[in-house]
């Protein structure tokens, strides 16, 4: 049996999709039970500027409240030195950095080109690896943008092979809009292992064209170390309003269980804490697990 | 690349689990809009006591209004010969039988056991053949029952042995419950290619768990030739309530079309045909394509 270890984005990419600010406590709960439902990667808050994204103003308070385990990975976002060392100072076990695959797609977010963002990249891992704190470089809108359409296998490993020498210890690679399919999926992840060897593999998906899971099975198959995913599957995609956005947990969690890889996570713990993100957020969550329930393929008879 | 021949379930399986009555002269439109975008397999109505499912009373009124071309395929359900003469006389040119591999669940579902249901299939072909018509079998529960849990491949292929003798045009897999995931339909689908031999191969998902284009591609890589899928995936899933049921066509066609199969069939105009339902069923539909719109590959720079 294959291991996969899950990150749970949802108090970050979640959350910062979400209109209604949550309270630092729930935030904190969020964490809490996600630590009980043995989910050890976890995507906790970003450092950027309250003003930009008001939900993750109480990263300081967050981090210094949410409970941990020894062996919890806290993932702490940032764009720039100056978020690098907010999420350094609050004790972030790992720094998360963003290159947008596109260049369009970078300066419409981040304000400068993928290149200025990757010298910014060195920079980052220069002061966290001064700190002695891991740092994880994702690689946005890896299959598709939506200002440039197809984004080429080739565009994404060039700006691998840029970031490589500062020393990231995670790849990710994020299909930001939610347009690949397995077979692209799975032919990225090949090269992107060929480039970055023993680097720990992470990848996102979002269920915005209702390829999510089907794109989080070939990654796993394609040898992905590690996948991420957001209880209750929160998070809308911004660039598709009316879409849904973050691949469900506990989606993930039943395909992957039943498809020979273990994850150490509890399948019904995480159902629980859906249901009372119901209540935090006053709505239904979207995922499909938490409607239809569990199925369990043992004989009955 | 590859041809896989969809399959519009919407008017049937979609409908049927429709509270609402939906017009023959709605029905007959979603027939010509499925025609229009390419569709050429449909299934159409069932033919069983309007008492027990009011929607398909109109059946023999749909058979004789809905508009055909050449090589359209009308494929009309059956329980039992009574059903089985409607749909001849109906001008059906297939007539489907379902045979449910769990006991427990085709004593629910029919009324009798798997092995009656068996016997009835034969009569059925015994019937269909004499006038020439075609006759297709789907075993249902493929993968999982609600009562009986695990449905393990060996009971599929036991009913199989038994039905091909009486010679189906077309072997049909459902995961009625929406349970399965890609490994299993992998092993499912050649196991029944082993015994089946050169027979269409059909296979039918449901999104209930998310994980129905990830089914629906698995059977496309293993060699299945014809895939279910319903437009702007109406039909709920009557054993979870809350839940999704039948796969949408249009997220169905965005997976194949960009994983190198080839349709025949325009996205757009399903898109249109899924715009044109959220008007008659006087609810949006829930396919993700509905909501996130098409995605195109090409470079746009």
């Amino acid at each position: 049996m294959s291991r996969i270890e899950v990150v749970e984005v949802g108090p970050r990419d979640g959350l910062q999709s979400e209109l209604e600010i949550v309270s630092t406590s729930d935030k904190a709960e969020f964490v809490r039970r996600s630590l009980s439902a043995g989910i050890r990667r976890l995507e906790v808050t970003s450092f950027v500027h309250p003003k930009r994204v008001p939900q993750m103003a109480d990263a300081e308070d967050l981090m210094a409240t949410a409970p941990r385990t020894d062996d919890s990975c806290f993932i702490g976002l940032a764009l720039n030195e100056r978020g690098c060392q907010r999420a350094l100072d609050a004790g972030c076990d790992m720094v998360g950095f963003v290159v947008v695959s596109s260049n369009t797609f970078n300066q419409r977010n981040q304000g400068v080109t993928s290149e200025e963002s990757v010298q910014a990249f060195g920079r980052v891992c220069e002061m966290a690896t001064a700190a002695g704190t891991p740092v994880s470089l994702t690689l946005a809108a890896a299959w598709g943008c939506p200002f440039e359409g197809l984004v080429e296998p080739a565009q994404v490993l060039r700006l691998l092979e840029s970031c490589l020498p500062f020393g990231p210890s995670e790849i990710g690679l994020a299909d930001t809009i939610g347009v690949s399919v397995p077979r692209k999926v799975t032919a990225l992840v090949k090269e992107v292992q060929g480039m970055a060897g023993k680097l720990p593999l992470r990848c996102h998906f979002h269920n915005t064209r209702n390829t999510g899971i089907a794109n989080a099975l070939a990654a796993a198959d394609a040898g992905a170390h590690r996948l991420d995913a957001s209880t209750g599957g929160i998070g809308g995609c911004p660039f598709a309003p009316a879409a849904t956005g973050n691949v469900a947990m506990e989606d993930m969690l039943y395909a992957l269980h039943n498809s020979g890889f273990e994850t150490g996570v509890d399948l019904e713990t995480v159902l629980e804490t859906a249901k009372w993100l119901d209540g935090v957020m006053g709505k239904p969550m979207p995922s499909m697990l938490s409607r239809a329930g569990d199925f369990r393929f043992e004989a009955r008879t």
